[in-house]
């Protein structure tokens, strides 16, 4: 039976989805393959969505018309607002959500996402003809034909589970791995390695002593996901830490030697900043506790996910490490943790578009191209549908730059740089990191989002009407001046610097202790200002005080930024024949070739071609 | 690692939840054994509970204190009491269910069930020592060692899916089959056979001509599954009528010889009152029509199921042909109908316990035991676990009669005739069915299944409530008299003949034009007795109103009934050496010798032992 579409998605899980609606939503006729409906979006390891710069490209997402960051405040049991300590540009939002609603959620967005069939069934083998991907044959015999293929395979691919000695095949536990597709794939030309990845074992709520824990509670304030979210409608619940300690190490270390991870069964590296309670002992044998965090699965369950010990020590081992915790004496467990080795693809192979440039038509997105989470998954899984309707329309391929998305400096670094181990995003990996914040991924991304056909009309409305509030505020700031006599003695009581003349209030707004809100106690004209906004009040007031505390970082930024679009507006792909450039280092001439870069700027951010390779090419442009 | 348990349940379906929750409410420290915690109790075909018969035995479940009565209501979409326009013996309630709702509730319910864990992995090897079942290795080398071995594991033992010429291993589409159990329990000499199933096709919503379908809606008045239900939370939904024509025939036999079930590619033998479209078409060749029912799998989903359309023909041809009916013209399908061969072990090997005579301490339900149902599964996984927890407790077995409960008669079935093909319960299959109705289960089971440990005090207290309500109406019927001049008048409005002189309530109710109800409206008296019923009024005046309108037909069945029950009450198990009595018949010898009969009652039901074969043993008893 051969089923014929635009864009067909292999995979379900977060880069599918969003890679699915985003194509349909683009207006392309698109068929999401997966083999099992029922577990759409499934949280495999945490339940939990966003955390440091992960938060920020869940919002990116929700900028340019993706869906995570509605699933997510629609399905969250816990939010809390990370580094609330440091700057607003590295504030970053986090969520714990109810694991089974948050898959029911992602249904019923897919069920009402016109365009977009589903069809149940394991994608076997990819079809190329004339060496372009035209889609994909099933277990089931049958062919689905696109105009392009989106894979989003995540560990499924010749996946491997591990616990202690034992090995047995799966895509995750429980679930079949897919076996042929990858050599389908990798005949072509295509590089393919082998990464790892883990979980922790998972807990019986109704065994643990609570009392022996720390409450760590959320935050009820108007933050979420979603710029156009209507707020977080489940029960908030609690989240409870505590700590390993040197028995718990022990009893640990003392069973090393059936760890695959250390007896050599796995030979594929994992996450670094996501390491398994065996990776943390052996790398850090001086610390006497490492901390856990002990997460609830949902509201109606018992089920709770151990954050900080995933495991692939034999499970007996295990579970008596996490006895010797004094709140997990009598632990229950619903089942270990374990490990798991699957397939992943070199993604230098890939264009920005994340179209292969060894297969024009089938584009990657997700842990098949390296990457660990479900954020940096959801950010690809976005772009690859948006390229991916974009091929069949005709359309220029959409690219974000380094200064406007973390999804941009995630694919840049991607297809730039490559990856030896699970790719994880941080803010350190943005060098224009003020200009990437939480609160202003829709001044970024919705008007360009909606102009693509991305964003739908509300999310551009409201964007629009948002930011003309923004600048009501702030103009209203640089306007409105405040005399000393009216100000000094609230000043004194908020303990800073008095007023010697008038100012603006937007100059008093760069002192730390002042904000808006406190400001406005004071000034009756401002209070009105602001009470006077449209809706979504405090969203509006944070993002117009966060453009004028840290105007002087941002306008810095932006320049430099702006000076590097003059590299990044070369064009440079097909201009070349690095081969035959002696004037270049050796080193540079196979990279360049390797990698294939688009622009100047993307040259440069390759590692092994120096700033002089850059200068040479350079001159050699300007001939 | 080993994991000690009173009660192993291997398998998280509709056997495997009632027989876990069973044994855990009976005080067995007990374990189930799930592949995957996300799908328990998954409806794996129709998202439906009960019908004719089989929600009688949803209604026997929950008078014994299971759960899918209280599931059922909680998470029922449309609710129907079938066959109506019958007398109420063979009144059915049936019920659509949201299909993730479902397994969420369940999950619940094991979630908050005392000493009941949950292990997520596959069972591999039961474990056997000095012939008695020990508990059972898992895939990842987990051994479960308990006192009783409950195995419900479904359709996956050797599981092989089929759709055309195509076969993939599965215990369910998506999920894989279990593949070395089998062979751990035939090694002891158990008997095993194949069966098969199959389910139809899943639509998408969206694709569907409503317009050129009927409706059937569901009812809104007091009745459910479960006799303590807090009533129907969920929004009720239409489910939708339409047939096959002689061009969807024409499509499907043209095919015939790619159907796995016609080309020799199944041999094994399928439900025949659920068959296939095509073994449908084959049986009735003249038949213009059949009719199909289109149902919602859920409140928040477009996919919906074509109940009467199970096909394992290859998928075009399933998708073609049902494109030929005009409603579904443009019908888009998430995934074709399949069908499934499976393992199943002779149940003439069970004891009326569901233990294995061959292997002690081993206890089957479900499908494994040759049956076809959700219900007649969780009716064997009640006495199932019922049974694991008193063998651990060394209580007398748990057995119910054949005029007790429609599970009795499906067991003694099931161990009495064995099974050829998946058995499923009929209103037919018992003789005593006035005796066994939807309105009394609880007046037949809730005070032995209290006794029993089974059933909680609330219910208990309940049914006293209930019993004693029903006994004071049913004493008033038969005590109050009304007199031809303050009825007749009425009477005659209501279509019966006049009263010539005064008698009791009780005498009218025989009348089919009248009820409680309309008598109430021209009896005051009545209905004051009435409306000061405690609560659940509806369902109590139902009860005294059956219980006096089919008293004679109900009072001569118990009569039949006491008297079979001489026969039950001789015990022959043990007594007899029956090969060497020769003056039995050889077939009679031999089938005695199989099924080693309980009772004298039993023997009598075996097929092949003949009413003298009876009387020789009932000589033989007396000497």
């Amino acid at each position: 039976m051969i089923l014929q579409y635009d864009v067909i998605v292999i995979g379900g899980g977060h880069a599918g989805c969003e890679a699915a609606t985003a194509a349909a939503n683009m207006g392309a006729s698109t068929c999401l393959v997966t083999m099992d409906m029922n577990k759409i979006a499934q949280m495999s390891c945490n339940p939990a969505v966003g955390g440091i710069a992960k938060g920020q490209i869940v919002r990116e997402i929700d900028a340019l018309g993706g869906q995570m960051g509605l699933v997510t405040d629609a399905t969250a049991i816990q939010f809390r607002m990370l580094n609330r300590s440091k700057g607003p540009a590295v504030w970053s939002p986090r969520a714990q959500c109810d694991r089974g609603k948050f898959i029911w959620q992602w249904r019923s967005v897919l069920d009402s996402t016109d365009g977009l069939d589903i069809w149940q069934d394991q994608a076997e083998e990819l079809i190329v003809e004339h060496g372009e991907a035209v889609g994909v044959r099933t277990v089931w015999g049958v062919e689905l034909r696109a105009k392009s293929v989106v894979l989003t395979a995540g560990t499924f691919l010749n996946g491997l589970l591990h616990i202690g000695r034992k090995q047995v095949p799966g895509g995750r536990i429980a679930e079949p791995a897919v076996e042929r597709l990858t050599e389908s794939i990798t005949r072509h030309g295509v590089t393919a390695g082998r990464m790892k990845t883990g979980t922790p074992v998972r807990i019986d709520s109704r065994s643990v002593h609570f009392e022996d824990m720390e409450v760590q509670e959320g935050e009820q304030d108007f933050h979420g996901f979603s710029y156009m979210s209507p707020g977080r409608p489940l029960k908030q619940l609690t989240c409870w830490t505590c700590y390993t300690n040197p028995d718990v190490h022990a009893t640990l270390m003392a069973g090393i030697a059936d760890s695959p991870l250390y007896n050599g069964q796995i030979q594929s590296i994992g996450p670094r900043y996501c390491p398994s309670i065996e990776t943390k002992l052996v790398t850090f044998p001086d610390k006497q506790q490492h901390p856990l965090f002990l997460e609830p699965e949902g509201e109606d369950t018992n089920e709770m996910y151990l954050n900080g010990f995933s495991s692939s020590m034999p499970m007996e081992i295990q579970i008596n490490a996490l006895r010797k915790i004094p709140a997990l004496r009598d632990a229950k467990v619903y089942r270990p943790g374990y490990a798991i080795e699957y397939d992943f693809f070199d993604p230098t192979q890939l264009r920005h578009s994340l179209e292969s440039k060894i297969i024009p038509g089938l584009f990657l997105a997700g842990q098949v191209n390296g990457t660990t989470g479900y954020e940096e998954a959801a950010g690809q899984g976005l772009v690859a549908g948006v390229n991916a309707a974009l091929r069949c329309s005709g359309g220029e391929p959409f690219v974000m730059r380094r200064d406007e998305s973390y999804i941009g400096v995630l694919i840049d670094d991607l297809v730039t740089k490559g990856v030896d181990e699970p790719y994880r995003m941080f803010t350190s990996r943005a060098e224009y990191r003020i200009l990437l914040r939480q609160d202003d991924a829709d001044a970024r991304l919705t008007e360009r989002a909606y102009s693509l056909g991305l964003a739908r009309r509300d999310r551009y409305d409201w964007w629009m009407e948002k930011k003309a509030a923004i600048e009501h505020i702030m103009n209203f700031c640089n306007t409105t001046s405040v005399k000393p006599r009216d100000i000094n003695s609230q000043l004194e009581a908020l303990g800073t610097t008095l007023l010697r003349e008038g100012c603006k209030i937007a100059d008093l707004i760069s002192r730390p202790q002042l904000t808006l809100n406190n400001l406005s106690d004071i000034l009756p004209e401002l209070k009105q200002a602001l009470e006077s906004l449209p809706n979504r009040k405090e969203e509006i007031t944070e993002a117009a005080e966060i453009k004028m505390k840290y105007k002087g970082y941002i306008e810095r930024e932006r320049l430099v930024a702006d000076k590097m679009h003059r590299l990044e507006n070369i064009k440079i792909r097909g201009h070349f024949n690095y081969m035959d450039m002696q004037q270049l280092s050796t080193e540079a001439r196979q990279k360049l070739t390797k990698i294939d870069p688009e622009t100047l700027a993307q040259a440069s951010r390759i590692p092994g071609v120096s700033p002089s390779d850059i200068n040479i090419m350079l001159v050699l442009m300007n001939r």
